[in-house]
């Protein structure tokens, strides 16, 4: 449900309809913008301000907001299966993410969860990203610049076992083969810190459940499931279509 | 499941055995510690340092660790019924709040929530806090000046009607007829910024709905549904005793 | 995914293929059967007996098969959003329906739930059905008649409130707005019997609870919630195509 | 929530309070009932009609019943984990078990699902059913006769892989490593006939499915969850306490 009009320098801006569909722009535009509801025109969009209305040459309205964070990382590039705002929500309750936290994160995939944990750790903590695939690395990075969240992520195209940091405080694993790489990643841990695995299959979670030595301690295996609900007050009801499964969190802490 | 030391100074520090339970205490004790489990002696625990070994007098072993955030906010006195850090986590990762925002919040309840979200706003961020009810209010206080976040909020014994903030982010309302304050709080926020409702009951989201005016848009109601499975590698299955209900969240988008 | 060929009187049969999907026909169908997989001859089919194998032209092997109640009853033409077999069995077993039960069933809609009551309740047992709208009303008596159920199913294409039954042992209510025919309904139930309701909105099922009188008692509601998983021994996960919302259901018993 | 009284027999009776809480007799009990809310006199038991009051010696009201078949079923002694009329409903709809049918079942357990196929079945139908220990089986074969159900059941104490039926409509196994007598029961089932599998664990289930030879399609997992809500018309909210889970049942079609 995202319109996009080429690559965009910050400020980011959009417009929204009143079904809520995003359309991204920013002011220097040289072109005039395409909607899904008729053409809006360049000298109309670069002289917008937050909060005003703006009409398509069909008669359409919209509302011109400045992108929050939430339009941001809505609006960036994907490649493989991201973790969603619901579970990169979980994941960082859970553990206490917040600003000044160190992070260590493999792999990046296509950087969305990158980009949430960045965003949460500024100004003066760290993400540590590592991730193995050349292309992957390369979208979570152009995601990163984009979001202008790039500054508070270490972003290596490499094996995380390969990780020499210490005393983070949590490390979190959307590997396929976690189990691999558990006692290098466990090193780069403070005392008390957490390892959190991301896995979509039962097969994989029981697999994980058999590696773990005695220093995992405080184990706790969790599905989030979001349960959408139609927005009709007359017939207030479940939706039809929610979301299955996404995956198992997997949530640990290190003694 | 936590064991409480008398009123305690930061640092903060806890001790977990194997069944991974949290005894807290910090380094100015005056008096040996009463565990489950034995005693501990006050000269072991004056002079333990994070991740180091201490014994019971019956030879139980505990690991001492720096309290870390989820410890800290696990260890704050409730009163009335809070907002989980399952849902604390949805409502943040859903609406962006970070470092830097800025969010209203009423009522504050025993102050979980305002304490979540003044973690996650610093340190230039702000979270400004209503509270009608004196107990209420005296409770979240307690609980914000023991984590050490007291600074990041401005706490008010006061309706949230009253509030005169102006381009605010985010306001999260966890009221029982949060449709008698929509407008007011509505004055608050930027625009294009986002309000958020936590109701029990369908009756209250009904008449929520049935309040919203045409300034409300972007509308989604969830349930966030925590399945915890049992973490048996021979015997992975769900759990039995799966938290229930614990509250609808609506998010809304006002322009 | 059903595939069927004219009007068939019974016996009925159905091929499969390895892909699961049925495809109905019957011993007297005059034409070849056109398959998803080929054609498959007039000749072959009217000789095939129950387990045999038979291929269409472009060689695809499927197996033949006596339909069973689950194959028919699938088998009926559907109008009207109907009760599925997840929430029938449900209703069923909680009631303790079976031989001999007499039940009454308003509206009928496409005649779903009547189908399968009317095969639980054989040889002694009656169901006792209303349809007011008379399109619904043929629409189940076709199906009644080609799953051979009719002369255990007394349909009416009437109100529910003029039932003048007694004695019955379970009143089920499909209906829109069941408040209106309460009383009429509870009068052709034996002393202990049980009314079950069927409602998809959470208005509808506040509206019934506040329409209760002290009479209606053990009073239960529930959801239903199927979830499927994916059949892969090595990738064993809940599926992502969950079916979401179907209906309340809400029990009671009447003293 | 069950009071007992004696061993009874049949005409079995039941007193309901406004609780709804179920207190059994019958009416040749020798003695007075002792309920919750106090003594009922055994003159006043034995003279009571279906559907009429009857009063404690403290003034508590209770309205007396006939046992309908949902009543019977619940008042079954029981030793192991049993399948709830949830899963069984599910079961027998999902198989179109009804009167006629044939099942095999494996293991009885405490019975309860063997009273209830029993109940479905009648008057020509049978229920198979194969029970290898002594005690669960003397416990099935005792409320079978309790619910004189037993006529319509052929109960062995023995290893279900000796069965030699043949065409069965459906068999179902309770046990807990099915993949040993697949081969053994297939043989019993009619062409198109449904196997079906009861496991708690993802390990089993991961197990069974590795076990399944190309006889096995139309293969479904699914887990059936219970969500009870609140009867409370101004409060309607789902429940706190939630049954977790029960089991994942495996349905298969032998072709």
């Amino acid at each position: 449900m995202f319109l996009f009009f080429g690559i965009f320098a910050i400020p980011m801006r959009i417009l929204i309809g009143s079904e809520g569909k995003r359309i991204y722009f920013n002011e220097t535009t040289k072109n005039d913008l395409q909607t899904y509801a008729g053409v809006i025109k360049q000298k109309d969009i670069i002289k917008a301000k937050p909060g005003s209305k703006i009409k398509s040459h069909i008669g359409k309205e919209f509302i011109v907001l400045d992108a929050d964070f939430v339009d941001k990382i809505k609006s960036i590039r994907r490649g493989p299966q991201i973790i969603t705002l619901k579970d990169s929500g979980i994941i960082s309750s859970y553990t206490g993410i917040g600003p000044g936290s160190k992070v260590l994160e493999a792999g990046s995939g296509s950087g969305m969860l990158t980009c949430y944990l960045a965003n949460l750790v500024r100004p003066n903590g760290k993400v540590l990203s590592y991730e193995i695939r050349e292309d992957f690395y390369k979208l979570t990075k152009e995601n990163l610049e984009k979001l202008e969240l790039d500054k508070f992520v270490e972003l290596k195209n490499s094996d995380v076992s390969k990780s020499k940091e210490k005393n983070l405080d949590v490390a979190i694993l959307d590997l396929p083969e976690p189990w691999n790489v558990l006692y290098s990643v466990m090193k780069t841990l403070k005392p008390g810190g957490r390892m959190v695995f991301y896995l979509p299959t039962t097969n994989q979670v029981i697999k994980l459940l058999e590696s773990f030595g005695e220093e995992f301690t405080d184990i706790k295996i969790i599905e989030v499931i979001e349960r959408r609900w139609q927005d009709k007050a007359g017939a207030l009801r479940p939706g039809n279509d929610e979301m299955g499964h996404t995956g198992f969190i997997i949530f640990s802490r290190i003694v």
